[in-house]
């Protein structure tokens, strides 16, 4: 129905997240009519972004720089004893916003539903035990981790991977917690206020 | 709080119809984990847009091709004395899935909420006048519209529109329709409003 480079762009469009075919048609006739200088902008954007922006090589955080380690990892003032683990790099900023939370982080890279095989590989599972075993080796010098706060959504996915991570984290006998329940139930903390987030952080338990 | 080249394409898809910054977001760290083929991919798509698609010289539907006018204003089968107002391409796809329609459109390129200079500029009402003035030198050939058919949608800014469209072609004197209101097909009386049922009822037949 559509042109074929429309309908192409729309079918690439509507795999970004949350997009659906019907916004994703409307962003083509949005860019159709933009102004060249916006085209060009947007290409240029997307082009630098896997040149200039890399991931922390701890916490797959993104950062543009030189160093290894994001800022965050970087900074003396944080302790390197606490790792909060967090689905996407959305609910590490909406931490960050806080500006409560003084320990470093781990990004997992997702949620799973069912505890499927194929389902948990996406997840960054290997490498938080890697980081968890041997922070040094990922740059991250500490006296050993003395608690890991797992920042899942309090969403079924999230539960469900907070609850994996639970296991698979409990033969390296370090104090695990959650976040307080000072959020609602079926929240995501991408959408939660700041001072809602502190309190589940200051009630984390 | 997010990388610069990362916060700058947060701030362009911030400007995508319907993308708010937290779904911009999620989109640029889902472009960060895309492979390399994708984003290559993306980029063809988006420069080829301009280049390979136009918008035809009547309607402003978009095609690819070498012509001044689309598919739909080319076929000889189609009645180019019926023309019918749609807001946006979506819509005239919309109605060409039906194949009940058999003449021609234009595309407005959106709706008006409130009927201020500014916001009726965005529309193409001066291309519209023009078309209805003196098709022939837009590429169609007809005996004269006979009829004007106002498809905007019945949303609030659809209904001002169509009342602002309905005053300015006014004076060429053309039949003016809208289409039918009424239930929907699957529609329950029990979870219908009041106004649609209302409808319903007056256009019974």
């Amino acid at each position: 129905m559509y042109p074929k480079t429309v309908q192409n762009l729309i079918e690439i469009f509507s795999k970004f997240p949350t997009i659906g075919p019907r916004t994703a048609a409307r962003i083509v006739f949005y860019l159709m009519r933009a102004p060249e200088k916006e085209i060009q902008e947007l290409l240029n954007s997307i082009s630098s972004l896997k040149k200039k922006v890399k991931t922390c090589s701890f916490c797959f955080n993104p950062f543009e720089g030189e160093e290894k380690l994001c800022p965050i990892c970087r900074d003396p003032s944080r302790d390197k004893n606490l790792i909060c683990i967090v689905e996407k790099e959305v609910d590490l900023v909406a931490l960050e916003k806080t500006k409560k939370y003084k320990g470093i982080y781990f990004i997992l890279g997702g949620t799973v539903s069912k505890l499927r095989k194929e389902d948990i590989k996406k997840l960054r599972i290997k490498e938080l035990e890697e980081r968890i075993k041997n922070p040094k080796e990922f740059g991250i010098e500490n006296s050993g981790f003395k608690e890991i706060i797992i920042a899942t959504n309090f969403t079924t996915e999230g539960e469900a991977t907070a609850r994996y991570l639970e296991k698979i984290l409990k033969p390296f006998e370090i104090k695990i917690t959650r976040l307080g329940r000072g959020l609602p139930v079926g929240a995501e903390l991408e959408y939660a206020d700041e001072e809602t987030i502190e309190s589940a952080l200051e009630e984390r338990k």
